[in-house]
């Protein structure tokens, strides 16, 4: 688990007054919002007696741990204990750094100081008058890798996600792969030309009869990933300068965030250039990206456990795993960097 | 767990187009019948990523894996892989040998080619111009030696199963016991005469008052177990030529297939030579045997979880013990040859 | 886990002759009563095949069990076994020393002959002149310790318990504390004066507005614990000869029974010396105390799973908590002289 990154923490919707308790990176954490709104993140173990604070209540800017009262601000130092006035200095709590950004709240897990240059951009998530978003999330009790490998090969698409955004020609389709291992990015892009247009984008789009749809994938290790889907119709590429009129843009955002060593929690995002602002296509992709991510869930759980049995695991891989592979080798040499002694 | 044997893998009537997970011997089997009605059992597990095969969807002969569409053969053989023409051949999965005899389906779990000589012969699951037959199966989460041990003292009907097959007589009757150490396998004699006929046989031969009953066990390690059971008049022993044409008869099979350490497949037949073809009687059995063995699953579940939190498990044995201890040894004498060198 | 002591195993309205399986210090134990009412407690395991002797079923003076008939009498002793005539010895089962008190039934779980000088006293329990006793228990999948931590802190309350017994005034309130080592007993002493009286006190005893609520422990390790609540009208403290006539007087009992080492029994019993004889009084105090109970319930259920995660517990001790570490100390001490070699 690299801990020096920023991973999703939350979904702004998720912040409240009423605590939330969820692990990253192994460690249990209290998110909230005080009465004023400012989002906090706390460990979530009480120093007196190590009752999770998410139990407790938020008063004013402070959180009162539901146990015996011990009570916390929102940069973690301890403000009141019952029973006495002095307030003993060991009893403060680890705070962590929150962003919030469009939709998502993302959480500094490293040991030292914020690195804000390394926080991932996803303008189209803020950028209101082009892009409209939705956002959920789910949380898999199977290892980081699955949902890495998951990703990085759509070919799954056809079989798990049939009906939905899986047509035959994604899993014939063969795709492009570019790992960058210097700045450590790997891109996979399948371009599928005059195919048949799933439900997800025909309802959406209203395109009729076969389109131009395009598959290009970002994913940025360890914990975030874009998938630029492009529907247009057939033989009308974009422009030389860029532009791309009569194409419909959809850029589907996961935030990957390790809960413990067999568990992740799978954050997405879908940021559209089309129908903005029409509430009942958000609530129609609500419902067709809830059950694509379900799916995913329910067939990493089966796996997950299937791995955990295997004494040798045995492996073929084949051309649509190259984007997969890449995406491990990177996380593996980060990880050797992560252990390596002296400064990350 | 003894691997160059026959064991139930499923009943019939389970193998259909949509595949079934079941373990045995520790081995997740996906076990289903092709579009033509072929019985198949390949190993659960794609050898792509080990997704299990078993969530895969079988098209005409074929087997297509339902997260990335690896396709398989009846005989295991890799046929497609998505995104290319060219299949590896190590994409190949191994398959099991099935044979399909009357209500049950047979699975050859040794690591060399078939012994059909060691398949059980059920010639009255298969003779249906004299024998009605039903059939049905349950899992137990116990270690196998408790169904052996369970199976091989019917003492326990009196208090188990008390109300369908259990009476009073039955736990007072000794028995008697014929172990074959060389032939491998145990005989357990109880000859009840003059004793209460319960519902099970009361209802469905319709003898009232007294009757002559017999159990006669025939276990053969480690995976089958047939009991006769025969019902008649007091005092109308069978002729010396064998015929016995007062008597009713029914043999109650189980098929013992391990699962795993901790957990063992209970298969069940019931062949009768009596109200034959009456569908009343088939379903009256049905539901009778159902409960018993459930009866017996709940029992095994409850001294599997005391007997894993004992440290030194004790025992007092009596007579009626005689049958399952001598199962025990050759039980025991198997195993060590099976885990002698050499040829077994 | 201190073996030589006498611990609460069940309320006496628990032992019928439906036997009840309750697992103390380990061990499983079956507890009923004879047809004669005489409440027995064996070891929950049949000396033949180790089967669970709570499922086993009361015949006159003696214990059946369910699977194979073995038979014992209050004793330990067995006195039939299927199939034969004669009984080995060996088959006995260990019993177990009951007494009954009041509400409460309580073991002995030493290995020796019981110590009666050791079983606590409860005079207010069985004084039905003077007192109205009611029971229950819960039990906790937390480590015994968290429980003593729980009753010797009632700060708590305010928190937790807020709107039954729960008011402000109690954490606000210093304690004090008395631990005698020697005898080894915590008295732990918190008079609130002129303070709110919460729902539990104010609807039983009729008293409005403040009143003056004290809260006397004592904690006599490792088993028993009372609370001895005095609810009065503010500024009328005890007369110097000990008659208290316009106080209201409540016993608050806790039997603190391990179950295994991340479990405990919280057995209880409410003995008031007011409204005494009314069964709606009885109604409502139930209904509180049983919401309390299942508060603490539910806070040491998630206490423990948090802890057990932990590598490093890490806690800071404030003034509340010095009843709760003086018990952890003699708690120490105890089990130190239990492990020390000779006599205890």
């Amino acid at each position: 688990m690299l801990r020096d990154h920023w991973y999703v923490a939350a979904l702004g919707s998720e912040l409240t007054t009423r605590p939330l308790s969820r692990q990253i990176l192994g460690e249990h954490i209290a998110l909230f919002r005080t009465e004023e709104g400012v989002p906090v993140a706390l460990v979530d173990r009480c120093s007196h007696r190590g009752y999770p604070l998410s139990l407790g209540t938020v008063v004013n800017e402070t959180l009162v741990c539901g146990y015996h009262g011990f009570t916390f601000g929102c940069d973690g130092v301890c403000v009141a204990v019952p029973g006495q006035d002095r307030v003993p200095s060991r009893a403060d709590v680890h705070r962590f750094t929150l962003v919030e950004q469009g939709l998502w709240t993302w959480i500094w897990m490293g040991r030292g100081a914020p690195d804000f240059d390394r926080l991932p951009s996803v303008p189209r998530m803020t950028d209101h008058e082009r892009w409209s978003s939705i956002a959920g999330m789910a949380t898999i009790d199977a290892r980081f890798d699955l949902l890495v490998d998951n990703l990085l090969d759509l070919s799954h698409e056809t079989y798990l996600h049939k009906g939905s955004i899986g047509t035959p020609e994604v899993a014939e389709t063969p795709i492009e792969v570019e790992a960058d291992d210097g700045s450590g990015v790997v891109r996979v892009y399948r371009h599928m030309n005059a195919v048949e247009c799933p439900p997800f984008y025909s309802t959406t789009t209203g395109l009729e009869g076969k389109v131009d749809r395009w598959q290009d994938i970002e994913y940025f290790p360890p914990g975030f990933y874009s998938l630029h889907s492009r529907i247009a119709p057939v033989g009308e590429p974009p422009l030389p300068d860029g532009r791309d009129d009569h194409a419909y843009h959809m850029t589907i955002f996961y935030g990957l965030t390790p809960a413990s060593p067999g568990r992740v929690h799978d954050f997405w995002a879908l940021s559209r250039d089309f129908c903005r602002d029409e509430p009942e296509i958000d609530s129609f992709l609500m419902k067709m990206q809830t059950d694509v991510v379900q799916e995913d869930v329910d067939a990493l759980n089966i796996l997950e456990r299937r791995i955990q049995e295997e004494v040798e695991p045995r492996e073929v891989s084949v051309k649509i795993d190259r984007g997969g592979l890449a995406a491990r080798r990177i996380l593996r040499a980060m990880a050797d960097a992560a252990d390596a002694p002296g400064p990350q």
